[in-house]
């Protein structure tokens, strides 16, 4: 995702450090230049800022969309968990019951120094959790709502924040609070229960592509990796501009274990009691994060249109107090007339920005905000019977003039060439990024820095074989800091040696560092 | 809100007890009918379950465009508040920091039971508290955003949940956690900010009113009602159908209290340095429990058709399995020519509820729910061309037979007549239960229960002159559990004695028992 054409001469660029420089602090750049969020005084928890949140918005809306038109429903359960639920499921427990919030007090009073504190003679009988995730106080509700076959499926989903406490927070990537959805649903048949965990793994994967405009891999976690208590985790796995691999989505078939943990059963078709098949899915706010370091550029973010919080932003050039109106006039013409249009189903979102500020400083904002499309309208413009169209895929630069009347009728295909030059870039990079390695010299090699200065510049994504045994795994996880991603759907059968102890292997499966 | 027509028959109803019966109770039983919600096993917090959340969706949808249409973005804020900065504001720590949940570790740990148990090593330095309003947190962030009069104002709301401990839960009406959204505003000038005060208690009279078909009294609190640290709070109160009132919105002028507690700073436009000037304002899911007590009857819930979930569900009468297909068929093209429709702008929502159950329990099912309108159809009809349509908000009895051809273009028409009748019926027992009293007899009367056993049965809300004095509204409220709802703004100016003390007084106050 460089730009397409390289110049040796060093290039002022709106964000310092440039990516290759610094790759973790260009991120946090990108994030405040933006406008997305920005670090709270609560440890670990983040204020989503409206620019940020209006891209949550537009993502939360389609991934709605796509849910409920795979027959899902909306509901809400509640934030606190108490610690007994926890503790009903073995490996749930050792995974989530760790780092999270616990509520012990119920009211608070002014204690002998005069100073507010947890009122000792409110203190709960048993703590709750604040929810880390919901298996737990779903299936307890499930377990009420099914008796008989008749009641499943149950297909639900639900928006929500949840909380895991993080030790080192980053905004949108690893924060103690964040907002995702949470599909949970319930079964009479195993098949029936594997179906839909890949039916919503597909959604997500549609998503990420159609939507994001970011290629993924589809597959399986290896055990290691695996959602504790799941059977099977399947998930999505990006690649980033430093090559590391982010994990964008997960859906989990949960077999039997959670419906045994909270007692989900149900009488069969045969009369036989049996317990339910359940799934979870989920996205979060983390996606935020994989776009941004998937599309962003030396001058800040870049928002794949169909997201984008706003397409179009219109800047009128006012120089002069005589010329003034009609400019103004003019551009809440064209933006009546852009709005007018639609764009993957939806009305375009048009700003005009009418601040008193510089029209550098103003356009320099929002290519930092990294909204598709910038239109200045200025006095020579209107003479001229032309506007001047700039995409936020190109140079800052690079600016396209349009007659003015035939602006509206064409932004929504520019708009889709910016989707598509996203979405090609991105693939593109990947793919250029992600190589099948059979030795182990050049594995270690691949996933090693060249330059000491710069450890976190690396390979990118390695198939390699893999024996199948967590000792392998934990070998790699330990020298270099790389993990199985995935056992990707599309891998096929081949001989070959575990890169690792050089036994037998059957298939490649996909190595890369993480976030 | 009776039946048009009363009989003196007792009638068998849907819903046990009756309203006039036992009126908490059918309040519960109705929640529970229209499978709305349920209480979970954490104390007083409840699960939404998927009808009720899907109108808490499209409240939320139809607001959210208000909001947005009057210049407001949307923005996250943490789940968490240091309780050092509940203490800030001297007021609303005394209101908000009595009944809170908080957060005082944040890891688990088995202990020597054998039971998890919070880590005494992960005890926080300073106690968290689960956020039961946000002016706190976000006057804190806003501090850090605005510099000068060209930062302001800054118009953002937030849909979150929220924590309340409450010790008496009930679905919807008090829970310990609800879903709500808070407006925080700041603004340059008071006048401003009364200004967006105002506007804001305006959206949600007019979303009461034309989305809820619920009228409601606009007003202005009396101090001992307001807003733990507002200096004016302005509200909406509705009246259900046990004549109490309930509270739907408010909308606070925060003075520069708030300013001042988190040091929102800004140099004016004289360069002098000023506290910003903020306001609050929100709704919550208690407009579920206003909305069902407002309009639900003793067949179960009535949703008005702009907020309903689903607007139209068709009930296939299958008798012969010779028959089936074609009915089948008919009700799916029955249902896309109705999708096709628009109501409000909104695409109707419709059902077809294939369901292998007898048609009456089906029927009733969605009677229950309040599904504004039901389409039986079956072979006969097939065979004449029409259909049975039948309304919410008359008797489940009651079809009129109309051409199928003709049915998608009518049901708009329908669908607007029930939402109509819902508004007229209530503005009808609303007034009809309001009235002017001048006297202390007569007022003490007025809420009186005449029957001992349904200590719940009174007059409803009275207009009485009111000193303005605290003492006088004590007085009222430890004898007769009544308050001042509000001060209507449609008070006229008039000469009056107060109801309690017979001093003068120049208006009169809208009492009321309430919710």
């Amino acid at each position: 995702m460089t730009q397409p054409k390289p110049q040796s001469q060093p290039v002022k660029t709106a964000i310092t450090p440039r990516r290759e420089e610094d790759f973790p602090e260009w991120y946090q750049q990108v994030v405040r230049a933006a406008e997305m969020a920005e670090n709270s005084d609560v440890r670990g928890c983040m204020v989503i800022k409206p620019w940020g949140y209006g891209l949550w918005e537009s993502m939360q809306r389609q991934l709605d969309g796509m849910f409920k038109a795979t027959g899902h429903k909306n509901a809400y359960f509640p934030l606190f968990i108490p610690i007994s639920y926890l503790e009903k499921e073995a490996a749930h427990v050792e995974g989530f019951a760790k780092e999270c919030a616990v509520v012990t007090h119920h009211r608070l009073e002014v204690g002998a120094d005069g100073k507010m504190r947890p009122a000792p003679a409110a203190e709960l009988t048993e703590p709750l959790v604040v929810r880390p995730t919901s298996e737990t106080i779903i299936g307890a509700t499930y377990a009420k709502w099914v008796q008989s076959y008749r009641d499943l499926p149950i297909l639900i989903n639900q928006w929500a924040n949840v909380v895991r406490w993080e030790m080192r927070p980053r905004l949108f990537l690893r924060t103690a609070e964040f907002l995702w959805q949470e599909g949970h649903t319930a079964h009479e048949t195993s098949e029936e229960a594997i179906e839909e965990t890949e039916k919503m793994l597909g959604v997500y994967e549609t998503f990420a592509r159609e939507h994001l405009a970011v290629p993924v891999y589809c597959g399986e976690k290896s055990e290691s990796e695996r959602f504790p208590g799941a059977v099977k985790t399947l998930c999505i796995e990006a690649m980033v501009q430093d090559r590391k691999a982010i994990q964008a989505g997960t859906s989990h078939f949960l077999g039997q274990n959670f419906a045994k943990a909270s007692n989900i059963r149900f009488q069969s078709r045969e009369g036989r009691e049996e317990f339910a098949w359940t799934t979870s899915w989920g996205v979060s706010t983390r996606l935020i994060g994989t776009l941004i370091m998937a599309h962003a550029d030396d001058d800040g973010m870049i928002i794949p249109p169909r997201v984008a919080p706003s397409h179009v932003v219109i800047l009128p050039v006012t120089p002069k107090p005589e010329t003034r109106d009609a400019v103004l006039a003019a551009a809440e013409k064209l933006a009546s007339e852009l709005r007018a249009q639609r764009f993957h189903g939806e009305p375009l979102v048009v700003e005009v920005d009418k601040r008193d500020l510089g029209g550098g400083v103003k356009s320099w904002e929002w290519i930092k905000k990294g909204i598709p499309v910038r239109i200045e309208i200025g006095p020579r413009d209107l003479e001229q019977g032309t506007v001047a169209v700039a995409r936020r895929d190109r140079s800052p630069k690079e600016k396209e003039f349009l007659p003015a009347a035939e602006t509206p009728g064409k932004i929504v295909e520019v708009l889709q060439s910016i989707q598509d030059t996203l979405y090609a870039r991105a693939l593109e990079y990947r793919n250029a990024n992600t190589v099948s390695i059979d030795t182990r010299e050049e594995f270690d090699a691949f996933f090693t820095a060249k330059n000491a200065q710069k450890p976190e510049i690396h390979g990118g994504f390695a198939r390699a074989h893999w024996c199948g045994s967590m000792k392998c795994e934990e070998d790699v996880k330990t020298r270099l800091k790389v993990t199985i991603r995935c056992i990707p759907f599309d891998a096929v059968e081949e001989e070959g040696k575990c890169i690792v102890c050089s036994e037998p292997s059957r298939k490649r499966v996909l190595w890369a560092k993480a976030y």
